[in-house]
C-alpha cells in the first residue's frame, strides 16, 4: 500500500479513530434495536470507512495544532465529520459509476449486490438491490458528518461556521458531481480548464480546502488565514488530483493499491486524455480509451503513446503549477513558519506521491 | 386534488413557503455562479418541492402554537427543515424504487432523463443519468434540512434536541426503506406485522412522529409532553399510512391525485395484499398483484376479491384501531384540551381522507 505522505501520525489519528468508533458503536446499538439487517447496514457502513488514511482529518488537526489549537478531541470530532462525509460522498459516486469495488474489496453496494447473488437473485436484480442499499448508507453517513459538528465543544458561532464549511463542500461536491455525470454522458474528452474545475469541485474542496479552514475555524484564526488556508488547499486539491489521475494510468499497482486499468477502460476524462485528445496522438489513442476490454497489453500501448505525445509531461508540469501556485499563498506574514513548513510538506507530499 | 384536512391553513403555511423560497433563492444564487447546469439542478430541485401539501411542517406548527409557542418564523423554519427531509427521502426513494414520475409530473430523475433522452441517449444510459441526478439533489435537501435547523432562532440546548429529533427521524426512515427493499426482493407478502413495523419506520416517524416532538420541544413542553406526541404521532402515521395503502388501490384518481393501478402493479407490500396472501382469495389474485401490464379491468377484478375476501375491511378496521390509539395517548392532563381537539381533528382527518 502507498503510505501517506499528508498524514503525520503526530496528528491525532488515533483520536479520530476513537470519535469514529463510538460514532458507529452508538449507532449499532440503536440499530440492533430496530433489526437485525439494520445493524448489518451499519456494520457493512463502518467497515468500508475503517482502514482509510484520514486524508481529511490529518491535514484539519495539522492546521488546527499549528494555529494554537489545543483542544484535540473537539478537533478529532471536526474531523471524523469530514471522514464522514468522504464516505457518504464515495458511497454514493460509487453508485453513479456504478462501481462495486474500492481498492480492492466490495464496497457497500458490493457487499449487497454479493449477498443477492448469494441469495439466488438474478444479476440485474442483485445489482439494484446493491445500488439500493448504497443510496441508503450514503444518506447515514451524510447525516453523521453533520450530526458529528452537534458533538464539538465549542462556542455556537464557531459551530455555525464550522456548519457552513461542511455545507460549502457538500454544496460544491455535489457540483463537481453533476458536471462530472454530464462529462460521462458527453462525446469526447472536455477541455482541460473544464475538468480542473470539475475536479476542483468534486475533490479539492472537501479534502482539502474545506478541512484547512475548519481546522483553522477551530483554532481562532483569523478570517484572513482562514482564507489563505482556503486558497492554498484548493489549489493543492487539484495538484493532487492530476498526480491521482497520473497515477490511475501510470502508477504501480503495488505501490498505489489500486488498478492501473480501469481509469484507461472507463475512459475517465482526466487532463491526461483531454490534452491527448487536442494532439495528433488522439488517433492511435481513441480506440483504446473508454474500451471495457482493453488488455494490459494495449493499456501498456496507451501509456507509450500518452508520454510520447507529451500528454504526461503535461499533466505532472501542470501538477507542479498548481503545487507551485499552492505555496505562493504562504507567503503571507500571517501564516505562522511552522505552520508554512508543515503546509509545504504536504503539497510537496500531494505531487511527489508513487515517485 | 386531495384536500388536507391536515393542515389548518392557519398554521403558518405562508410562512414555511416564504422560509423555502429564502433557502432555494440562496442556493439557486450560489449555483450561478458555479454553472448553469447547477443552477438547473437547484431549479429543479426547488420545483419537485412546489405544491407540496406541507403536511410535516403544518403538524409541526399546529402542535407548536397550542403548546403556547409564538415564534411562528422559528417554527417555520423547523417546518421547513422536515419539507426538505421529506423532499430528499421521497427523491431517494423514488430513486431506488425506479419510479421516474411522482403525482403525475416527472420527478427529478424523470426530469433529467427525459433531458437525456430528448438529448439522444439511449434508452438504459437516459436512464442511469436520471437515477444519477436524483442521487445529488437528494444529497443536497437532506444537507439542507439539517443546515435549515442552524437558522432557527432558539437556543443551543433547544436547538441540539431538534437535531436529535430530524436525526432519529433520518435514522428511521433509512431502517423503514431497507426494509423495504428487502421485501421487494422476498417472494410472497411478508406479514402484516412486519409490514406496519416498516411502515412505521419509513413513513409515520418523519412524518408524524418527529415534527409534533419537533414542534413540542421548540414550545419547551415538558418530556412528558413530547413523548405523549411521539406516540400519538407515531399510531396516527400508522392509521395515515393503512389509508394511504387503501386509497392507493380503492381511491378514485381524481380526488387522490394518484394512480390507483400502480401499487397493484407494482405488487406493493401492503397489509391489503399481507392479508389476502394469508387467506383463501390469494389464489384468484396472486396473478393479478405485481403484474406490471395489469388493465383496469383486471384491478377492478383484484378490487372486487380483496373486498370480497375481507382483506379492505381488515385494513380500514386496522387504520381505525391505530386511530382509536392515538387518541387514548391524549387522554393526559399534561395534554392541553385545545391542543387535544386539534389533535383529534388531524387523527379523523387522517383516517377519513378519500371517503
Amino acid at each position: 500500500m502507498e503510505t501517506n505522505p499528508l498524514l503525520d501520525p503526530a496528528t491525532g489519528h488515533e483520536q479520530v479513530e476513537g470519535v469514529l468508533k463510538g460514532f458507529f458503536e452508538r449507532a449499532k446499538l440503536r440499530a440492533a434495536k430496530v433489526s437485525p439487517s439494520y445493524l448489518s447496514l451499519w456494520e457493512t457502513l463502518e467497515q468500508s470507512t475503517a482502514g482509510g488514511k484520514r486524508v481529511r482529518p490529518g491535514i484539519l488537526m495539522t492546521a488546527y495544532r499549528h494555529l494554537g489549537g489545543t483542544d484535540i478531541g473537539a478537533a478529532a470530532r471536526v474531523g471524523a465529520a469530514f471522514e464522514l462525509l468522504h464516505t457518504a460522498l464515495i458511497i454514493h459516486d460509487d453508485v453513479i459509476d456504478l462501481d462495486f469495488v474500492r481498492r480492492g474489496h466490495d464496497n457497500v453496494s458490493g457487499v449487497y449486490r454479493s449477498l443477492a447473488e448469494t441469495a439466488g437473485q438474478t444479476r440485474e436484480a442483485a445489482r439494484h438491490r446493491g445500488m439500493s442499499t448504497g443510496i441508503i448508507a450514503g444518506d447515514l453517513a451524510l447525516t453523521g458528518a453533520f450530526r458529528m459538528l452537534d458533538t464539538v465543544d465549542t462556542d455556537s458561532r464557531t459551530r455555525l461556521r464550522l456548519a457552513e464549511i461542511l455545507d460549502e463542500a457538500v454544496f460544491a461536491s455535489a457540483a463537481g458531481e453533476l458536471i462530472d455525470v454530464d462529462f460521462s454522458f458527453s462525446p469526447g474528452a472536455p477541455p482541460v480548464r473544464e475538468i480542473l474545475d470539475m475536479e476542483r469541485l468534486k475533490t479539492a474542496v472537501y479534502s482539502f480546502e474545506a478541512p484547512l479552514q475548519a481546522g483553522a475555524v477551530l483554532a481562532g484564526a483569523d478570517d484572513d488565514v482562514v482564507a489563505i488556508l482556503g486558497d492554498f488547499g484548493r489549489d493543492t486539491g487539484i495538484a493532487y488530483q492530476l498526480v491521482d489521475d497520473l497515477l490511475g494510468v501510470f502508477g504501480k499497482e503495488s505501490a498505489t493499491g489500486k488498478s492501473n486499468l480501469s481509469d484507461l477502460r472507463e475512459g475517465k476524462r482526466t487532463v491526461l486524455i483531454s490534452h491527448a485528445s487536442q494532439g495528433p496522438c488522439w488517433g492511435e489513442l481513441s480506440h483504446l480509451i473508454g474500451n471495457p476490454d482493453l488488455t494490459p497489453e494495449d493499456a501498456d500501448r496507451a501509456r507509450a503513446v500518452l508520454t510520447r505525445c507529451g500528454a504526461r509531461d503535461y499533466a505532472q508540469s501542470l501538477a507542479e503549477e498548481f503545487a507551485a501556485r499552492a505555496r505562493t499563498h504562504l507567503d503571507s506574514p500571517a501564516i505562522p513558519a511552522p505552520l508554512r513548513l508543515v503546509l509545504e510538506r504536504i503539497v510537496a507530499g500531494a505531487v511527489n506521491r508513487g515517485r
